[in-house]
Parts: C-alpha cells; structure tokens; sequence
C-alpha cells in the first residue's frame, strides 16, 4: 500500500465516522468523554510506559531539555487531560443550535442549523496532551479528527487515542472507531497526502510554531484555519489613565510573556511619552525586561541606570519573542498607531489604552485584527476568559473561525427548509 | 515589471482601499450605490461600445452564439445591472451587527461584531453584468474587490468597473478608487499569481463552470469559497402526499432546468414505486424529461409509449445536466435514499417528501448538504428566495459560507473587548 492509499484509507474511514457521530446524542456524546476520562487516568501506567519509549528515543535522539518537558507525562498531567475531557462533557453541545429562523411570505420555514465540520486534520507538535485535548473537543461537536502529532510523541499520542477509543466503545456499542484516529506514520508527505483529499478532509488546524503553519498552509488544498503568531500591541494614548496604562502595559507583558496573547510591541502618544515611558521603563526594568526601542523612545529613557535598552531593528517590530523582551515606539497620535499595527501586526490582539472614546472607538474600528480593546489587557484572548470553557486555539485567520475556536468555531452550518409543498413558481 | 509585481501592486492598492472602506458610513456607500447606478444607465452608450469590441473579437474568435448572448450588453441588461445596484444600496448594512454580547464576570464586555472580510478577488466567466453585481455587493460589505472576468469581456468590464469608481468619485471625495479594480491583464497566470498573495488578500470567490473552480481551487493559496456543481435530489418517501411529491418533482426539475438547484436525480421508495412511477413518467415525459434509470426503474416504465428511457450509467448519478434529463432510482427507504446522497451528490440541495416526521428529521440531520428540505422543492435555495436581496452565489463549501451567500455572508467578525482597566490575574 503506497503512503497515498494509506491516508485516503484513514481519511475515508473518517469521514464514515463522521456521518455516524451525526447521529450520536448529547447525552451519548457525554457518557463517552466521561468514560474516555476515566479510562486515561485507569491506563496512567499504560501511558506513561508508551511515554517513556518517546522520552528514551528522544534523549537517544538529542532533544533539548525543553522538548522533553513537553513531551513528559506523569500522573498529574494525565489527570490533566482527563479532567479536560470531563469540563467539555460539561459544556453545552455546540451542535443543533438555532442560529436563524425565518418563515417566508410563501410559508417556507428556513432555520440555519449548527452542524459538525465533518473531518478535522489536527497537526500538532511535542505536547501529547493535545491529542486528548483536541480529540475531546472535536468529538463534542461531533466531528472525527485524524491527529498528526510531533514523530517524537506517536507512542504516548498512540496510546492516548486507542484507550479513548475503547473506553468510547465499552460505553456505547455505536462509536464508530475511527471517529478519533491517530496518523500510523511518521513520514513527512503523510501529511501533504491528507491534505489533499478535498473530498474527504474537510479542515486542517495546525497548531505550532510559525514554521509548522506556514509550512501546513502552503501545502494544504483542504481550508486551513491559521493558528498564528501573536504580534500584540498596546498602544498608550494622550487622554489614557496613566495608572491603569501602567497596569495593563505590565501585565500584557510579563504576566505570562510566553503566550500569544502577551504584548510584544508598546506604542505611546508622543505627547506624553515624557511622561509615560520613564515610569514605565521603571517597572519593566524592575521586571528585568529588555526594551528594543526608536530614537525618540531612547532620548527619553536611555539614561535610565539598570534598565536594558537596545535599539529596535526593522525585523525586531515584526517579532513575537514570547520572552522578556518588548519593542517600543513613540507614535504621533491614534492613526500612527493604527498605521504601524496594520504594517507590523499579525492581527491577534491589540490594545487601546484612552478616556477618549471618539479615538478608542476609530481604533475598535480600524484595527484590523481578531480582538481588540479598550482599556484591557490583551491577555484575555483566550476561550476561557472569553467564557466558552475550553478552545481548540486561537485562530488568526478570517474565514471560518476568528480569535478563540472553541465548540462553537468547531460547527458550521446548514439550511433547514421546512414546508407543506411549496414550489418555486 | 512582471506579472507577479504587476498583481502584487493590484492587491496592495486593494488593501489599502479596503483599510478606507471600513471607515465609510452606511449612508455614504449607499449614496455611491446609486451614483453608480444612475451613471451605468447615463454612460449606458460607451459600455455598449466597449461591449461591441468584445463582440466582434469573440465573433471573430468564433465564440458560440450562447456564448456571444452571454457576452452581449443592451440598454436593457445595463439598466438591469443599475437596479441591482439600487437593490443591493436598499438592504440593511451587514457590517457592525452585534453578534454576541456578553459581559465576563470581571466586568469585561465582550462583542462579537460583523465586519468587512478585506479584499476579495471575485473569477468568472462571460457574462459582463457579474462585474456591476459583485463589485456592488462586495462593497456594500465594505470589501475591496478585484475582479477577474473571462477575458472575453475585458473591454465591457473594464468600462463599467470605470464608471462605477469614477460616479463614487464624484459623489464622495473619499471614496478609495482602488476600492473595485478590473485585473489588467488577461494573462492566466495572473490569477496564480494573484492566489498566492496570502498577505494581501483575504478571499477568493470563483463562479462558473466546474472545471474553472477546481482549477482554481487548486492553485489558490487563499480561501477559497467554491460555488459549486448541483446535483440536486428529490427523495419521494413511502408515506409521501403523493399529489405534493409530483408537484414538488416536477418543479424541482422542469421549472428552470439550467439552474445549480434544479433536481438531477429522483429517488423512489421501493413500496411505492409501482404507483408513482409510472404517474411521474407521464408528466416527465408530456414536458420532454429524458429519464436515465436503475433496473427497478425501468422495469416499471419502459413500456411507457412516449418517455425518452435510457438505463443510467455510473457515471450519470454524479452527472449535472442543467437540462431536461433526469436520473431516477428506487431506494429502499430513506437510509439508502441518504446513503445514495452521500455517495453522489453535491452537497448543495436536496429534499425529502413525506408526511413521516422521524424520516423526514433524518434526512435533514444526515444529508450533509448547503440546504435541506422537507416537502418542499430544491429550487428555493436562493439568496432572493431565502430574503437575503442579493447573492453573490451558492456555497457548496463548509467553511465560512454555506448556502446562499449574500451580505452577511460578507463579512466576518472581530472580538471587541471593552473593559475599565481589566488585567488577568
């Protein structure tokens, strides 16, 4: 069997367990995530012994330190991932949903229903808890996900599946097996192969590093839902309440520094960065966070005694550091401010901190990314704060999904129309 | 300058049209709806010229005589363009409907806003008066277009996309004149080209043939939003009105038979087809409806006396004519009805007829189709039908459009988060 039978083999048997899991209930589809919990804390030793066969060939195999924290599972890390799967049995079913109803002039009743996606190809990297994590979600809606993980981790995401699988079967006589499906092969083209199968895969999210999806997107001929990088921005206005400009410029920055919702670049209005920008080189110094900043920026705060101040190169504006490190740039008013996040900006997260309203409001409008606000921290770009329990990621893209995609973003649609014989004359 | 700087300068001149778009007013791009309207019908001379030198390059690149109609601009097709525009400035503005409002227990207000998509390259065949529709409908929705007509009918587009930016200029000083653009070039690779610039643009819309679609889909970069073949079913349940099954079956097929909703294929329920065939076949056959059959089927027809019988290939059951032909199989019951759809349709619209509500409720939840019907005709799936005014197409796709795609179906959304100074903790 060639690598590209081998996937239309996965991907076919999938999209059979996608129209089987259509017909699956609520209460169905919570008794196997509750089960599925149950059944990875029962199996922790299972898998933690196929772990321990990743972790050996990944120490054989050179991986930083890092890399092999990621992949590492113990008992409390399994009982993370159950206990993720048992929060998405709590959540309400995205699918069934009323989003529109709508009787016509002839009597034709439309309702626009939330339905399941169909197939999803989830890519992922090091970390196995993704494979019960994005398997639980997308299960709950009622999708079938075929999983890629990082070839360091197939033992331990192997395990995971197949124990999740069975525990769904030993529930319910009905779960079709290949509703959660582990990719059998570590070979590279595997996954140019599926994703081509625009018959069968219905969407691809990658979740990783930028070199991971861009390399996904450029390959990928089934719609692809971008998980990108975050360039954040806080953008200080003249009319801000400097204190709480403070506290959310902080904690943008170092409340978390390696996530994608943390701030990577601070704008301030030119007019009170003489103000401003001491104060606040203060506290980011005192957080040891180095500064790369414009000329304008480092006539003002380069004198400071302790604090690391580099100037800011071209490249340096583009650039997510999930580190201790921020840009920042004296801008001439709100409109510069919406002109650099429009040139520099990856179009996650951006922050306006004003009492002015005319000005948050022309910068809600015209910054062009998936969440943006007014005078909060962009660290709430999360499907937990965002209230919708647990997230798949945080789409960066337009078409399907943006910001958060948790259940709901894990839907689409179909038109319902109900008559009693109407014709179209 | 190559083609590729040439398309690359094409869609940064878009984007920063389309950064202008957002800030327009309703009122304003209504005013520019109708500016434009009114100067198709005053300029209605110089498109007719424009028209003729199309004309007479495809006669004398001996372009069909369907073809040349399709081509071919009078008084009465341009003034017909200028009252779509005047319909599309009467909708409801789709952009900044509040979505979803929710305020998070920290006091964070939290609103899911519609909001232009960005630029959107629209590819299409002959007809000249797409250019007049989608360029009104992408810009009531605040999206910059660039639009890609069969080359053709470059002169007759070009003309009008002229007229429409010029009347907006004139009517409002601001108006981004980038904001609706004509591709230049009838080079084709232009549209590889121009689908590979990620960055810049945000959607493709293609419509026409099949063999146009997949070909661009396939070398799209972007997302693309396929407008689809229809191959449409009718399935005629045993507990079927059988008065309502012929009236919606003859409609489905005869009332416009070129149409992507029209019905291709018609499934009988085996217990009934005895009664209902041969009553079907009558009318079919009074209204010139060649029927390509299943054995079942013919055995019950063939001694029709006038009825055009041929049995059914393979290949026929995935076939849309957009003629007077119709495929007709006996099924055993709705799960082979559905398992039929599955197999060999097109996911666009299909319907059951039957006075059973638990078989009428699994056929909607399993056919995995744009719109699903219930005793009613596959013919409503319309964005004029469904009230939406306009449509720019049928979405056969899954992902951020299914169905009628009208204004709403324009737009996507953004995150806006409105907060007092909130910081996660």
């Amino acid at each position: 069997m060639t690598l590209a039978e081998q996937m239309a083999g996965l991907a076919r048997d999938a999209k059979s367990a996608a129209r089987a899991l259509v017909r699956l209930s609520t209460d169905q589809k919570n008794a196997c995530l509750r089960a599925m919990a149950d059944a990875l804390e029962r199996n922790s030793e299972r898998i933690q012994k196929a772990n321990t066969v990743d972790m050996e060939a990944g120490k054989a195999g050179g991986l930083s330190e890092a890399m092999l924290d990621r992949l590492r599972l113990d008992a409390k890390r399994i009982a993370g991932m159950a206990n993720g799967l048992r929060e998405v049995a709590a959540l309400a079913d995205p699918v069934g949903r009323v989003l529109e109803d709508r009787k016509r002039p002839n009597g034709l009743r439309l309702q626009k229903v939330a339905v399941p996606i169909g197939v999803i190809v989830i890519i992922y990297e090091s970390r196995p808890n993704v494979t019960a994590d994005a398997a639980g979600l997308c299960f709950k809606a009622a999708n079938a996900t075929i999983l890629r993980g990082g070839k360091e981790a197939i033992h331990s995401n192997r395990a995971i599946a197949e124990i999740m699988v069975a525990a769904a079967q030993a529930t319910l006589p009905d779960f079709p097996a290949h509703a959660i499906q582990v990719v059998p092969t570590t070979e590279r083209d595997a996954i140019r192969e599926l994703l081509s199968l625009t018959d069968l895969v219905d969407l691809c999210i990658p979740r990783g590093g930028e070199g991971l999806i861009r390399a996904v997107a450029e390959s990928s001929r089934v719609p692809v839902i971008k998980h990108y990088k975050g360039v954040c921005h806080v953008f200080v206005d003249r009319d801000a309440d400097q204190k709480m400009a403070e506290e959310i410029v902080m904690n943008a920055k170092v409340q978390r520094p390696a996530v994608c919702n943390a701030m990577e670049t601070l704008l301030v209005d030119r007019s009170i960065a003489k103000q401003f920008l001491p104060i606040i080189t203060e506290k980011l110094a005192a957080k040891n966070v180095e500064m790369r900043v414009d000329a304008p920026t480092a006539d003002i705060v380069q004198s400071h005694k302790s604090a690391k101040i580099k100037p800011a190169s071209e490249q340096d504006w583009s650039t997510e550091y999930n580190d201790y490190i921020v840009n920042v740039r004296v801008v001439d008013g709100v409109d510069q401010a919406i002109e650099h996040i429009a040139r520099y900006g990856s179009a996650h997260s951006d922050a306006i901190v004003t009492a002015n309203e005319e000005r948050a409001r022309r910068f809600l409008q015209q910054v062009d990314s998936a969440t943006v606000y007014w005078n909060a921290s962009t660290r709430f770009t999360d499907g937990g704060e965002f209230g919708m329990g647990a997230e798949i990621g945080i789409s960066t893209d337009k078409i399907g999904a943006r910001g958060p995609m948790g259940l709901e973003e894990l839907t689409t649609y179909k038109w319902i129309g109900l008559g009693n014989g109407q014709v179209r004359s």
